[in-house]
């Protein structure tokens, strides 16, 4: 029938089989954390894992579950607290209050994810749920794919913050490193196809950020054939990047006076070692740098003579590309040098910050209903970053994903790859 | 001479007298402000009357004048007091502190113009000028005349601030108002040139942010045929736009809520009158709205089932179309309502903010030398205007030329025109 | 030997009990607390019950036993976590950053405990402590115990800033409510001792801020017999108390515009109920009000047309009473209503605020060695709160003791007493 | 008749010459500002002369003029921008938006001034001032006393910040400085009479905060015989006094940190200049030290073994003083070492820090009706200040005169003098 997307024909076991992963994963991710630690909210722009563990299962129970009638909540205080930012649902928790939360303690939001899981599986189980709720159900899961990184970046950080600064995990592996040629990938000036078919309408999901599917003019330019290294980016460093306002956006400048910066976040003084969800390491000058905001992005990029690339550059050159890197699931959760010959290295590793205002592509519609403050209200003042990083769930991103940060974001895994115009 | 680019061949006593025009023109402006209106700064993001007088004179000073060795300049302090922004050239002045310089007074800064005005027509006259400096006084009198427009915008800002609110002129005509049929011109998917060749290599003037000339793939749209009136901007108003978080991007929203706002800028709370720089007036409701910040304009689009239009969009409508419109020199400093059918409206009355985040052209090259800092520097954060308004000085806006403020300011006359995706 | 003051030469075996009394009820204050709960900072003056074990833990490593030559800290990187504010004892830990400690986990703040405590109890059976360390274990003891309160302060705020807003115990006992006569009683002009002789040198316990004992002419005065009670501050409220800034200090009166106080912290907007230690309570009316600032207390006392007693009015009346009343140890953890007739209630149940503000007496000598930064250091701004409360250990105060809060706080058991002039 | 009070009875034609010199005096100080300058608002503590001028002659307006049944004001609109902080009087202009007011101009300013001065002076002439207005005018005289030195300071803090530095007036004479020997005077614990009659119940005019005469109780202590010069307090900083937290209160370190003071207001970095009011000049080592904070004063006495002297023990001293000095009279407006022996300098050259915080006196009465907002509801959170200034006018100040400020103002002519308990 013509009227069910072909999203909701996929069988509904696989779909059981794939919440039932996501959601473990989620608890896995979790696991190292005591009660104490799942409560740190170290900034504003952070939140608690134990928030993170509540507000994706509040996702299932609210778009899933609740849409049923005569639905009984599983707390009806709890919708205020872990409502993100949904106003159309009515009032939330400020955000720079989730760290206050000690209750519900984490034992009682263990207990919130059992019963919303038993619940979802057995209406999947039942066959109880609608398309629509079929919809939210396959939106909640990339969405806590989503989370899923914010916990990892968000506790990261807020281990940084304890002058213990104890490691997530002392059990991650340190890669091998091993230099890898950089290069440039010329292209002439062509039109390209960018983005996705609008999901639930078509099968394979995708963010309503990402479609509809235009046509775009790509200038004539060149990318870099892989990230910028630790290495390259020490030359910046060393160079006196970080005291010349030359290459600097005005409002960059004016930050990086005000905070002090004097490398990327997580790196010590002595610029040799970087702080790690492992811990202190020594920095590996082959690895893709991380922990840049973008106007250490584009400050780097200027001075060696390049710019970022677009977002549209970019994701003309991954379309071509197998979705492979290393990702969450490979359980280093820190970027490292990749191998081979030619553009590589697009996905996983390090977000990409491109040189592209977060916006609406021509025909754009937002998610119907309630979902449709997912993302479209953030499009002002955020740019863009392509191709996930080592703390991104594999299988989550494509060519066609878009994330998005303020200029000043610098606790999430995001580095950069040069692109110069050819003209 | 090959070498000298044809900007510089324009005959010298044309220069002069359009110097002379221009620099006469902020005299004018500035005429009916006593000297202590001119030190008014009601705001970190305005500056006084004074100041504005003080750094354009700087800028031929310090771009034409002190390009000549042996140059005494005028007062080795004031190059502190009256640099805006250019690192390179050495620290300058808190811009916040703008307001606390009654020395110079008012009395001395004129006294520095016709000295600056003097030497610099002396220089002209004499042939002393090389072709750098030639283009440094061509591009001081289009900086003189973006001056000239906030000379206006911010002291209309520091006179409301005065609760006695007092008209910046008392003998402004008030323009005879009359509806105008509002319809949509719908343009199919299609490659356009965008931007205007570099000056000054080429022989017309144009910043460097708005070249070089590029191609853009342009989606099928509709744009209105005029800015959207008072009346249209008052039936969002009526129909609980102020109070509905569903039209508003997120940060537009947070700093609605945080401000109070319930209308443009300017607007008594009666939604019957607003002030101007003639004083407090009758709302015309077939005039264009202005005063708006960008998330206004974007949540009004939003709420009437459109949005805004792309500055690609917005410049290939207006490549087509004489540059006329009412502009400062018609005296009037206020939007009124055009006439006509068709595409129109596009120069004068009200800036029109875009959808279009400012960021750098593919290929762009910033001004050489100290100047590179004029435009490059703030492309971050800040949202593209176009089309001048009933402030800018006629003869200074084109089709290409790339106004930008960041989204929440709402001084400058800025207004908004409606798109629609066709597909 | 007259060099070893007597205050040492109390039994040690007393010592030792009254040490792992104390020491013991601050771990009970905490045993209702999850180790969530125990990480919980609500705001930057008050701290996480975590951090007041480890801190006065940190006070007796610090004063104690790291006064022993070869002394092995328990682990050098807590010194500068749980270091509150001694800056010859080197940097410390930012006090807002308190919240962010999930490590050293709870467990482990128990463990120091054990393990200082164990120490501290070894070296007294062993006789091992000299002078100046009996002295410091001595006034630890004082220290953990206004920790105590702070920590029953802090949690109640903490538990108030969750919109779940659960009790810190659902066992806690509602006083019986009974109403009690007010009365003034009067004093001609005369003048008082004020002050405790200096500890160590005197045997009897009393902080640095209390001595020396000095002369202080008081003038003619009367004291209310009993503090306010809720019912007499509601009728402040109902006479529009809040609204009115007749009544106020200026900066009060900005500040409760700022906060929009319309009643005392806690209370609901109902003016029926309160949260307490036990949860949300009907207000009793009898009961003394609490969680006051200075600034209501200082209001309402204006528009009784009384005024808030000095310090020494205070204490004066205070020296001929026993020590009694409603302490922590009754475990009720809320003030309530007194009985009997003429002066009274001046210790425990709630802290009156007094209009004196926080200084030196005449020959004012900070404590020996580093100590000296407890109290002295604090003689700007703060104002003195006399007489204990009902979240004070029975045993910590005594009439010459001296409590100091910054005028805007509120989250103390703050209450008071009127006093007028007799003349 | 006895209802008429003593103050009333003074010979009016004596009254309307005073009330002729006191403002005379004011333009005078006004005289050697530019309209630019007399707008000058540096800070919110701050206020533009223009704004002084107008203020004052907004009092006698209000308060004179305006008692009288019928009376047409000046300005309607000019009450809400004159009124400084009458809140029973109707709300006010912000105080930190008082350098927005370029309209009324300095001009109109000094209209009103004439016109209220012409009526003020037919009145009493007239004999049409009862006795109510007659007190309001004697203390509107005291009133713009106080406005005349605050004019002074402002001005001179609104010079400092503007790059140029100029200088008030270039004609003040430098003094001749000499050393001055210090000393110490004893004196034995004792019962004194502090404050003035309340006025105008007795003749003698005196605030309301400096009454009622009362008896207090002065521990035995000594004063040093004059205020302490600029090389003593060199001698704090050379002994690294800025450096070490030890000598200072909490706050006032964390201010220092935060502002990173390294020397009083005004001094040059080579601790070998000062700016003045008569622009940058050589330190003046015999000098009494001047624009420090409390927490400065505080914390040099501390490093000196020394304390400040409370107000009580400085009025002693001062009530056995002629009321002389170096005032604003002198036309120096800088203060300069003094000569002789004993106790001296107590008035003119330097506010003296004490250590008493701003309060009520017992018994304390606000002037009646809207005056009585003039000096009670500021008794929190200030200290006091004893003597007058280079910048007071003569005749102004008394020795039971309160002035007071809060411990971080530096830009008052506040210096200090050493006492010390004894015992």
């Amino acid at each position: 029938m013509d009227s069910v997307p072909a999203a909701v024909a996929a069988p509904q076991h696989d779909l059981a089989r794939h919440f039932t992963h996501v959601r473990g994963r989620s608890v896995q991710l979790a696991a190292p954390l005591s009660p104490e630690d799942a409560l740190l909210q170290s900034m504003a722009d952070a939140s608690p894992a134990k928030w993170h563990l509540a507000h994706t299962t509040w996702f299932f129970e609210r778009f899933v579950l609740a849409s049923r009638p005569g639905y009984t909540p599983w707390d009806p205080a709890w919708d205020y607290l872990f409502n993100s930012y949904y106003k159309s649902l009515g009032p939330a928790h400020a955000r720079p209050q989730r760290g206050l939360l000690s209750r519900p303690s984490l034992q009682q939001v263990h207990a919130y994810r059992r019963h919303v899981d038993e619940q979802v599986l057995a209406q999947l189980r039942d066959g109880d749920l609608g398309s629509d709720a079929l919809q939210h159900l396959q939106l909640g899961l990339h969405h806590e794919q989503q989370h899923q990184e914010l916990l990892l970046t968000d506790i990261k950080h807020a281990f940084w913050c304890n002058p213990l600064q104890p490691p997530y995990r002392d059990d991650l592996p340190i890669a091998v490193s091993a230099p890898s040629a950089q290069g440039w990938v010329e292209q002439g000036e062509r039109i390209v196809s960018i983005g996705a078919s609008a999901w639930p309408q078509h099968a394979a999901f995708a963010y309503d950020n990402e479609s509809p599917v235009h046509r775009v003019l790509l200038p004539a330019h060149a990318l870099a054939e892989r990230p910028l290294s630790n290495a390259e980016y020490r030359a910046f460093i060393d160079a006196g990047g970080y005291r010349d306002p030359r290459w600097w956006l005005s409002e960059g400048w004016a930050l990086r006076e005000a905070e002090q910066w004097q490398h990327p976040l997580y790196w010590d003084d002595d610029l040799l070692r970087e702080f790690t969800l492992g811990g202190w390491r020594q920095l590996d000058p082959h690895a893709p740098v991380c922990h840049l905001s973008y106007y250490e992005a584009d400050a780097c990029a200027r001075w060696a003579g390049a710019r970022l690339p677009t977002e549209f550059e970019w994701e003309a050159a991954a379309a071509t590309q197998p979705v492979e890197g290393h990702f969450a699931d490979d359980d280093q959760l820190h970027p490292h040098a990749g191998q081979g010959r030619g553009i590589r290295q697009l996905f996983g590793d390090v977000w990409e910050w491109t040189s592209s205002a977060y916006g609406a592509y021509p025909g754009f519609r937002p998610f119907a209903g309630n979902l449709g403050e997912y993302n479209g209200k953030f499009m002002c003042g955020q740019w863009v970053l392509r191709g996930g990083s080592c703390a991104t769930p594999r299988g989550h991103v494509r060519a066609s994903y878009r994330n998005f940060f303020m200029p000043p974001a610098r606790w999430q895994f995001s580095g950069m790859r040069l692109a110069r115009d050819l003209s």
